[in-house]
């Protein structure tokens, strides 16, 4: 039992975490798998994948906020797009990501729910999903 | 063929990782899965997984201690409750991870361990497991 | 339906990403599954994993350079063998990854390449790869 779906983004800004945790769980509904595994994968090189705190927004706000200073935009970098910090962030943040799946539901914490980060945004994102 | 199980674990200090290689490798035998993946997912937004070397303790130490560094605890954060420090190491560390099983064992290094990384501790923790 | 493969690795330099891409696309070719996931493991705790832009160069070197400064080789750290440093980017940029596979070819991002990072070279590596 397969289920291969891609998710459509919209960001708005340059660094945005967008909380696709609802989603998530209409794709695991809709798959009509019970126990299993969820696997999501960004394509893109300038944007990231995380699961952290949903209930607080400040949360994310300090995430992106933090992680500007340590991957300050502008650096005297090479690559000639002037987006290098985004792609730092990419591998900091990671491209892949399994979510435990049993009784149809994401096996996640109380306060946690998984986020689409965008770290060169505006742009049209997609997020492809499959779950086994 | 499948295996859940749900680890706890309770940690003693503000940043410590547990090692946690000799539990997953009886979890791995329990299962009696020869050949799969053994997928671990922290279910907490303040701690995190990681595989590195469980030989020398110093270099968990210096890891610690330079993760102090560049996510300070203390730096005008927004979030109220004073911990965004530790919801940023659990970002960099990661949710998940993905264990090869062959021959009934843990396909890992010579010098690595499966540690779960507590960043807001001390606190009663758990991990889950799925084997597939 | 499994394959499993040991790619082995040749680094030149202390830092350096490998491009694996190539590898991985002939080995998921090779073993004849169409729909699945890739499970990629680095069995090393200096070393790491990463997708990122392939395109050019420099994007590689950026991220190099600047993972330099966050985690300074020279740093007052306890570590005997001097390459605390090496350990953090390990655990910065993970040991798994997970690749979806359709239509027997990895789904990856027009810019996206895979690659296994050196933090500790020149050495020889392994990478350990799991297509299910």
């Amino acid at each position: 039992m397969k289920y291969n779906k891609t998710i459509n983004i919209k960001t708005s800004s340059r660094d945005e975490f967008i909380n696709v945790t609802g989603i998530i769980r209409s794709c695991i509904d809709e798959s009509g798998i019970k126990d299993g595994i969820c696997h999501l994968f960004n394509p893109h090189t300038t944007a990231g994948l995380t699961i952290n705190e949903q209930a607080d927004p400040d949360v994310v706000s300090d995430i992106i906020r933090q992680m500007d200073k340590v991957f300050p935009w502008n650096n005297h970098y090479l690559h000639g797009e002037g987006n290098s910090a985004a792609h730092m962030k990419a591998s900091v943040f990671g491209s892949s990501l399994a979510i435990l799946v049993e009784q149809g539901k994401p096996v996640l914490g109380t306060w946690q729910g998984i986020f689409f980060c965008e770290f060169d945004g505006p742009r049209s994102r997609k997020l492809n999903m499959k779950i086994v």
